[in-house]
Protein backbone atom coordinates (compact mmCIF):
# COMPACT_ATOMS: atom_id res chain seq x y z
CA UNK A 1 0.00 0.00 0.00
CA UNK A 2 2.81 2.52 1.00
CA UNK A 3 4.35 2.67 -3.05
CA UNK A 4 0.72 3.42 -4.18
CA UNK A 5 -0.19 6.07 -1.75
CA UNK A 6 3.44 7.26 -2.49
CA UNK A 7 2.54 7.67 -6.22
CA UNK A 8 -0.56 9.38 -5.35
CA UNK A 9 0.01 11.94 -2.52
CA UNK A 10 0.33 14.29 -5.11
CA UNK A 11 -3.47 14.20 -6.46
CA UNK A 12 -5.26 16.00 -3.82
CA UNK A 13 -8.61 14.14 -4.90
CA UNK A 14 -11.11 14.13 -2.58
CA UNK A 15 -13.61 11.61 -2.05
CA UNK A 16 -16.21 12.97 -4.51
CA UNK A 17 -15.82 9.26 -6.23
CA UNK A 18 -17.49 7.21 -3.22
CA UNK A 19 -16.43 3.78 -4.02
CA UNK A 20 -17.86 0.19 -2.51
CA UNK A 21 -15.92 -1.52 -0.12
CA UNK A 22 -16.42 -5.20 1.02
CA UNK A 23 -14.61 -6.30 4.41
CA UNK A 24 -15.20 -10.21 3.87
CA UNK A 25 -13.68 -13.97 4.78
CA UNK A 26 -13.52 -15.56 8.18
CA UNK A 27 -11.01 -13.69 9.33
CA UNK A 28 -10.74 -11.55 12.14
CA UNK A 29 -10.86 -8.23 11.48
CA UNK A 30 -13.81 -7.09 9.76
CA UNK A 31 -16.11 -4.73 11.51
CA UNK A 32 -12.70 -3.34 13.10
CA UNK A 33 -11.65 -2.21 9.95
CA UNK A 34 -14.71 -0.86 8.82
CA UNK A 35 -14.59 0.94 12.46
CA UNK A 36 -11.07 1.82 11.91
CA UNK A 37 -12.11 3.70 7.84
CA UNK A 38 -15.03 5.42 10.03
CA UNK A 39 -12.39 7.40 12.82
CA UNK A 40 -10.39 7.98 9.75
CA UNK A 41 -13.38 9.63 7.83
CA UNK A 42 -14.14 11.62 10.98
CA UNK A 43 -10.75 12.82 11.23
CA UNK A 44 -11.43 14.52 8.12
CA UNK A 45 -14.23 15.63 9.30
CA UNK A 46 -16.68 13.76 6.81
CA UNK A 47 -20.10 12.74 8.02
CA UNK A 48 -20.60 8.75 8.47
CA UNK A 49 -23.67 6.76 9.18
CA UNK A 50 -23.26 3.20 10.51
CA UNK A 51 -25.73 0.51 10.20
CA UNK A 52 -25.22 -2.53 12.54
CA UNK A 53 -27.46 -5.38 10.49
CA UNK A 54 -26.93 -7.57 12.87
CA UNK A 55 -25.36 -7.10 16.16
CA UNK A 56 -28.84 -6.34 18.35
CA UNK A 57 -28.19 -4.27 21.64
CA UNK A 58 -24.96 -6.31 22.71
CA UNK A 59 -22.99 -4.01 23.92
CA UNK A 60 -20.09 -4.00 21.77
CA UNK A 61 -16.96 -1.43 23.07
CA UNK A 62 -16.73 0.81 19.84
CA UNK A 63 -20.37 2.00 20.70
CA UNK A 64 -19.35 3.53 23.79
CA UNK A 65 -16.98 6.05 22.09
CA UNK A 66 -18.90 6.58 18.51
CA UNK A 67 -21.76 7.55 19.87
CA UNK A 68 -20.09 10.51 21.64
CA UNK A 69 -18.54 11.47 18.75
CA UNK A 70 -19.97 14.59 16.17
CA UNK A 71 -20.61 13.55 12.87
CA UNK A 72 -21.20 9.93 13.17
CA UNK A 73 -24.93 8.31 13.54
CA UNK A 74 -24.99 4.94 14.68
CA UNK A 75 -28.37 2.77 14.54
CA UNK A 76 -28.70 -1.11 15.13
CA UNK A 77 -30.39 -4.27 14.39
CA UNK A 78 -31.30 -7.09 15.19
CA UNK A 79 -31.75 -9.20 18.45
CA UNK A 80 -29.11 -10.44 21.01
CA UNK A 81 -28.99 -13.92 19.86
CA UNK A 82 -27.08 -14.67 17.14
CA UNK A 83 -29.06 -15.60 13.74
CA UNK A 84 -29.15 -19.65 12.98
CA UNK A 85 -29.51 -19.92 9.39
CA UNK A 86 -31.44 -23.05 10.26
CA UNK A 87 -33.99 -21.51 12.12
CA UNK A 88 -34.92 -18.06 10.88
CA UNK A 89 -37.36 -16.40 12.83
CA UNK A 90 -39.68 -14.10 11.21
CA UNK A 91 -38.26 -10.86 12.97
CA UNK A 92 -35.34 -11.87 12.44
CA UNK A 93 -36.50 -11.09 8.59
CA UNK A 94 -38.49 -7.83 10.02
CA UNK A 95 -35.17 -6.33 11.94
CA UNK A 96 -32.75 -7.18 8.61
CA UNK A 97 -35.67 -5.61 6.34
CA UNK A 98 -35.88 -2.56 8.63
CA UNK A 99 -32.10 -2.16 8.63
CA UNK A 100 -32.22 -2.26 4.76
CA UNK A 101 -34.49 0.09 4.35
CA UNK A 102 -32.68 2.69 6.92
CA UNK A 103 -29.55 2.53 5.40
CA UNK A 104 -31.43 3.15 2.02
CA UNK A 105 -32.36 6.44 3.53
CA UNK A 106 -29.62 7.41 4.66
CA UNK A 107 -27.71 6.32 1.41
CA UNK A 108 -29.94 8.13 -1.04
CA UNK A 109 -30.35 11.39 1.34
CA UNK A 110 -26.24 12.26 -0.13
CA UNK A 111 -25.93 13.26 3.23
CA UNK A 112 -23.47 11.08 4.08
CA UNK A 113 -19.97 10.57 2.58
CA UNK A 114 -19.40 7.04 4.19
CA UNK A 115 -22.52 4.70 4.76
CA UNK A 116 -21.34 1.45 6.56
CA UNK A 117 -23.15 -1.97 6.30
CA UNK A 118 -22.13 -4.06 9.02
CA UNK A 119 -22.60 -7.79 8.99
CA UNK A 120 -24.94 -7.02 5.68
CA UNK A 121 -23.10 -9.76 3.87
CA UNK A 122 -24.41 -11.96 6.35
CA UNK A 123 -27.82 -10.69 6.14
CA UNK A 124 -28.08 -11.55 2.30
CA UNK A 125 -26.22 -14.71 3.00
CA UNK A 126 -28.60 -16.00 5.42
CA UNK A 127 -32.02 -14.82 2.92
CA UNK A 128 -32.58 -12.45 5.79
CA UNK A 129 -32.95 -9.53 3.17
CA UNK A 130 -33.05 -9.91 -0.81
CA UNK A 131 -29.18 -9.87 -2.41
CA UNK A 132 -31.38 -7.93 -5.55
CA UNK A 133 -32.10 -5.28 -3.09
CA UNK A 134 -28.67 -4.78 -2.25
CA UNK A 135 -27.11 -4.65 -5.00
CA UNK A 136 -30.40 -2.16 -6.74
CA UNK A 137 -28.90 0.15 -4.26
CA UNK A 138 -25.26 -0.05 -4.48
CA UNK A 139 -26.39 0.86 -8.09
CA UNK A 140 -29.01 3.59 -7.19
CA UNK A 141 -26.52 5.33 -4.45
CA UNK A 142 -25.77 8.61 -5.29
CA UNK A 143 -21.73 9.19 -6.73
CA UNK A 144 -19.80 10.38 -3.82
CA UNK A 145 -21.01 8.45 -0.97
CA UNK A 146 -18.52 5.73 -0.39
CA UNK A 147 -20.17 2.21 0.97
CA UNK A 148 -18.54 -0.40 3.03
CA UNK A 149 -20.32 -4.09 3.23
CA UNK A 150 -18.65 -6.15 6.05
CA UNK A 151 -19.80 -10.06 6.77
CA UNK A 152 -18.49 -13.06 5.81
CA UNK A 153 -20.36 -15.03 2.79
CA UNK A 154 -20.45 -12.11 0.72
CA UNK A 155 -21.88 -12.91 -2.14
CA UNK A 156 -20.18 -13.17 -5.43
CA UNK A 157 -22.76 -10.79 -7.46
CA UNK A 158 -21.62 -7.81 -4.59
CA UNK A 159 -17.76 -8.65 -4.74
CA UNK A 160 -18.58 -8.37 -8.84
CA UNK A 161 -19.96 -5.04 -8.44
CA UNK A 162 -17.71 -3.80 -5.42
CA UNK A 163 -14.56 -1.44 -6.38
CA UNK A 164 -12.34 -2.89 -3.55
CA UNK A 165 -12.94 -6.43 -1.97
CA UNK A 166 -10.61 -7.38 0.71
CA UNK A 167 -10.83 -11.65 2.45
CA UNK A 168 -9.93 -11.79 5.62
CA UNK A 169 -8.29 -14.97 5.80
CA UNK A 170 -7.69 -16.72 9.37
CA UNK A 171 -4.05 -18.27 9.40
CA UNK A 172 -3.99 -18.51 13.30
CA UNK A 173 -7.10 -17.95 15.85
CA UNK A 174 -7.58 -18.22 19.43
CA UNK A 175 -10.53 -19.91 19.35
CA UNK A 176 -8.71 -22.97 18.21
CA UNK A 177 -6.80 -23.19 21.15
CA UNK A 178 -9.99 -23.01 23.28
CA UNK A 179 -9.73 -19.62 24.60
CA UNK A 180 -12.84 -17.50 24.88
CA UNK A 181 -13.79 -14.14 23.56
CA UNK A 182 -12.74 -11.64 25.43
CA UNK A 183 -14.63 -8.14 26.50
CA UNK A 184 -12.70 -5.31 25.31
CA UNK A 185 -10.84 -7.25 22.43
CA UNK A 186 -13.29 -9.08 20.53
CA UNK A 187 -16.88 -7.56 21.55
CA UNK B 1 -17.26 -15.44 14.22
CA UNK B 2 -20.93 -15.64 15.55
CA UNK B 3 -21.20 -18.89 16.35
CA UNK B 4 -17.76 -18.84 18.45
CA UNK B 5 -18.98 -15.92 20.16
CA UNK B 6 -22.56 -17.01 21.66
CA UNK B 7 -20.69 -20.23 22.78
CA UNK B 8 -18.11 -17.65 24.93
CA UNK B 9 -21.07 -15.10 26.10
CA UNK B 10 -21.30 -16.53 29.19
CA UNK B 11 -17.46 -16.57 29.93
CA UNK B 12 -16.62 -13.14 31.43
CA UNK B 13 -13.10 -13.36 31.16
CA UNK B 14 -11.88 -10.12 30.94
CA UNK B 15 -8.66 -9.28 28.96
CA UNK B 16 -6.26 -10.29 31.37
CA UNK B 17 -4.81 -12.96 29.27
CA UNK B 18 -3.38 -10.43 26.69
CA UNK B 19 -2.56 -12.21 23.55
CA UNK B 20 -0.44 -11.38 20.22
CA UNK B 21 -2.41 -10.39 17.15
CA UNK B 22 -0.96 -10.01 13.89
CA UNK B 23 -2.88 -8.07 11.24
CA UNK B 24 -0.86 -9.23 7.64
CA UNK B 25 -0.54 -9.21 3.72
CA UNK B 26 -1.48 -7.12 1.33
CA UNK B 27 -4.99 -6.04 1.30
CA UNK B 28 -6.76 -2.83 2.49
CA UNK B 29 -7.78 -3.06 6.48
CA UNK B 30 -4.56 -3.84 8.23
CA UNK B 31 -4.00 -0.72 10.03
CA UNK B 32 -7.65 0.38 9.62
CA UNK B 33 -8.53 -3.01 11.86
CA UNK B 34 -5.92 -2.45 14.60
CA UNK B 35 -7.64 0.93 14.98
CA UNK B 36 -10.97 -0.52 15.00
CA UNK B 37 -10.19 -2.22 17.92
CA UNK B 38 -8.81 0.29 19.66
CA UNK B 39 -12.03 1.98 19.43
CA UNK B 40 -13.18 -0.98 21.29
CA UNK B 41 -10.77 -1.46 23.98
CA UNK B 42 -11.22 2.11 25.07
CA UNK B 43 -14.91 1.75 24.34
CA UNK B 44 -14.31 -0.77 27.50
CA UNK B 45 -12.15 1.58 29.51
CA UNK B 46 -8.65 -0.30 28.90
CA UNK B 47 -5.52 1.55 28.60
CA UNK B 48 -4.11 1.84 24.66
CA UNK B 49 -0.54 2.58 23.55
CA UNK B 50 -0.28 3.08 19.70
CA UNK B 51 3.35 3.24 17.93
CA UNK B 52 3.29 4.25 14.00
CA UNK B 53 6.46 2.88 12.83
CA UNK B 54 6.70 4.01 9.91
CA UNK B 55 4.08 6.52 8.96
CA UNK B 56 6.00 9.78 9.99
CA UNK B 57 4.47 13.26 10.22
CA UNK B 58 1.70 12.30 7.78
CA UNK B 59 -2.00 13.77 8.55
CA UNK B 60 -3.49 10.43 8.70
CA UNK B 61 -7.13 11.17 10.11
CA UNK B 62 -7.59 8.38 12.69
CA UNK B 63 -5.06 10.57 14.62
CA UNK B 64 -6.94 13.93 14.62
CA UNK B 65 -10.31 11.92 16.74
CA UNK B 66 -8.13 9.50 18.46
CA UNK B 67 -5.20 12.18 20.19
CA UNK B 68 -8.63 14.09 21.57
CA UNK B 69 -9.92 10.64 23.14
CA UNK B 70 -8.83 9.85 27.01
CA UNK B 71 -6.94 6.35 27.78
CA UNK B 72 -4.65 6.47 24.30
CA UNK B 73 -1.38 7.83 23.43
CA UNK B 74 0.05 7.73 20.46
CA UNK B 75 3.45 8.43 19.26
CA UNK B 76 4.75 8.39 15.64
CA UNK B 77 8.12 7.34 13.77
CA UNK B 78 9.69 7.43 10.77
CA UNK B 79 9.57 10.41 8.32
CA UNK B 80 7.16 11.68 5.65
CA UNK B 81 8.28 9.87 2.27
CA UNK B 82 8.12 6.49 2.30
CA UNK B 83 11.20 3.85 2.82
CA UNK B 84 12.19 2.67 -0.45
CA UNK B 85 13.94 -0.91 0.72
CA UNK B 86 16.70 -0.94 -1.94
CA UNK B 87 18.24 2.26 -0.47
CA UNK B 88 17.62 2.32 3.37
CA UNK B 89 19.00 5.41 4.86
CA UNK B 90 20.40 5.68 8.22
CA UNK B 91 17.97 7.81 9.90
CA UNK B 92 15.26 5.60 8.97
CA UNK B 93 17.25 2.92 10.83
CA UNK B 94 17.44 5.02 13.99
CA UNK B 95 13.86 5.99 13.46
CA UNK B 96 12.78 2.32 13.89
CA UNK B 97 15.05 1.73 16.42
CA UNK B 98 13.69 4.74 18.50
CA UNK B 99 10.11 3.27 18.12
CA UNK B 100 10.93 -0.28 19.19
CA UNK B 101 12.54 1.36 22.21
CA UNK B 102 9.24 3.28 23.45
CA UNK B 103 7.25 0.69 21.99
CA UNK B 104 9.06 -1.78 24.19
CA UNK B 105 9.52 0.60 27.43
CA UNK B 106 5.22 0.92 27.14
CA UNK B 107 4.67 -2.91 26.99
CA UNK B 108 6.77 -3.69 29.75
CA UNK B 109 5.76 -0.85 32.02
CA UNK B 110 2.62 -3.01 32.19
CA UNK B 111 0.27 0.26 32.13
CA UNK B 112 -1.32 -0.61 29.33
CA UNK B 113 -3.98 -3.41 28.29
CA UNK B 114 -3.50 -2.94 23.86
CA UNK B 115 -0.22 -2.13 22.69
CA UNK B 116 -0.48 -1.40 18.69
CA UNK B 117 3.15 -2.09 16.99
CA UNK B 118 1.74 -0.55 13.83
CA UNK B 119 3.39 -1.40 10.23
CA UNK B 120 6.42 -3.22 12.93
CA UNK B 121 6.23 -5.96 10.25
CA UNK B 122 6.97 -3.97 7.20
CA UNK B 123 9.93 -2.26 9.56
CA UNK B 124 11.32 -6.15 10.42
CA UNK B 125 11.48 -7.24 6.85
CA UNK B 126 12.94 -3.88 5.64
CA UNK B 127 15.84 -4.85 8.36
CA UNK B 128 15.54 -1.60 9.81
CA UNK B 129 14.94 -3.62 12.98
CA UNK B 130 16.24 -6.94 13.93
CA UNK B 131 12.98 -9.43 14.11
CA UNK B 132 14.88 -11.70 16.94
CA UNK B 133 14.52 -7.69 19.10
CA UNK B 134 10.60 -7.95 18.27
CA UNK B 135 10.70 -11.62 19.24
CA UNK B 136 12.40 -11.51 22.34
CA UNK B 137 9.55 -8.37 22.98
CA UNK B 138 6.82 -10.65 22.68
CA UNK B 139 8.31 -13.25 24.69
CA UNK B 140 9.02 -10.73 27.54
CA UNK B 141 5.78 -9.20 27.78
CA UNK B 142 3.26 -8.69 30.68
CA UNK B 143 0.32 -11.74 30.52
CA UNK B 144 -1.85 -9.08 30.31
CA UNK B 145 -0.49 -6.82 27.45
CA UNK B 146 -2.59 -7.22 24.46
CA UNK B 147 -0.04 -6.83 21.36
CA UNK B 148 -1.17 -6.02 17.75
CA UNK B 149 1.23 -6.03 14.90
CA UNK B 150 0.48 -4.79 11.72
CA UNK B 151 2.25 -5.01 8.06
CA UNK B 152 2.56 -6.79 4.69
CA UNK B 153 5.56 -9.47 5.36
CA UNK B 154 5.39 -10.31 8.76
CA UNK B 155 8.18 -12.70 9.70
CA UNK B 156 7.51 -16.74 9.64
CA UNK B 157 8.84 -16.59 12.82
CA UNK B 158 6.24 -13.85 14.26
CA UNK B 159 3.26 -15.67 12.92
CA UNK B 160 4.77 -18.97 14.44
CA UNK B 161 4.62 -17.46 17.96
CA UNK B 162 1.52 -14.84 17.55
CA UNK B 163 -1.98 -16.34 18.85
CA UNK B 164 -3.77 -14.79 16.48
CA UNK B 165 -2.91 -14.15 12.86
CA UNK B 166 -5.37 -12.65 10.06
CA UNK B 167 -3.92 -12.13 6.43
CA UNK B 168 -6.08 -9.51 4.55
CA UNK B 169 -6.02 -10.27 1.11
CA UNK B 170 -6.88 -8.30 -2.18
CA UNK B 171 -9.59 -9.84 -3.60
CA UNK B 172 -10.14 -6.67 -5.40
CA UNK B 173 -8.51 -2.94 -5.35
CA UNK B 174 -9.46 0.57 -6.64
CA UNK B 175 -5.48 1.13 -7.40
CA UNK B 176 -5.88 -1.71 -10.16
CA UNK B 177 -8.31 0.58 -11.89
CA UNK B 178 -5.92 4.02 -11.77
CA UNK B 179 -8.12 5.41 -8.71
CA UNK B 180 -5.93 7.28 -6.39
CA UNK B 181 -5.95 7.27 -2.94
CA UNK B 182 -8.72 9.80 -1.41
CA UNK B 183 -8.40 12.29 1.49
CA UNK B 184 -10.47 10.64 4.49
CA UNK B 185 -10.87 7.03 3.24
CA UNK B 186 -7.49 5.44 2.34
CA UNK B 187 -5.30 7.78 4.19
Amino acid sequence: MTGELKRNLSSKNKPDQGLVQVFTGEGKGKTSAAMGTVIRALGHGLKVFIVFFMKGEYPYGERNILCKLPNVTLVSFGQETFVDPRHIKLEQIEQAGQALMVARQAILSGDYNLVVLDEINVATAFKLIPVEDVIRLIQEKPKHVELILTGRLADPRIIEIADLVTEMVKIKHPFDKGISARRGIEY
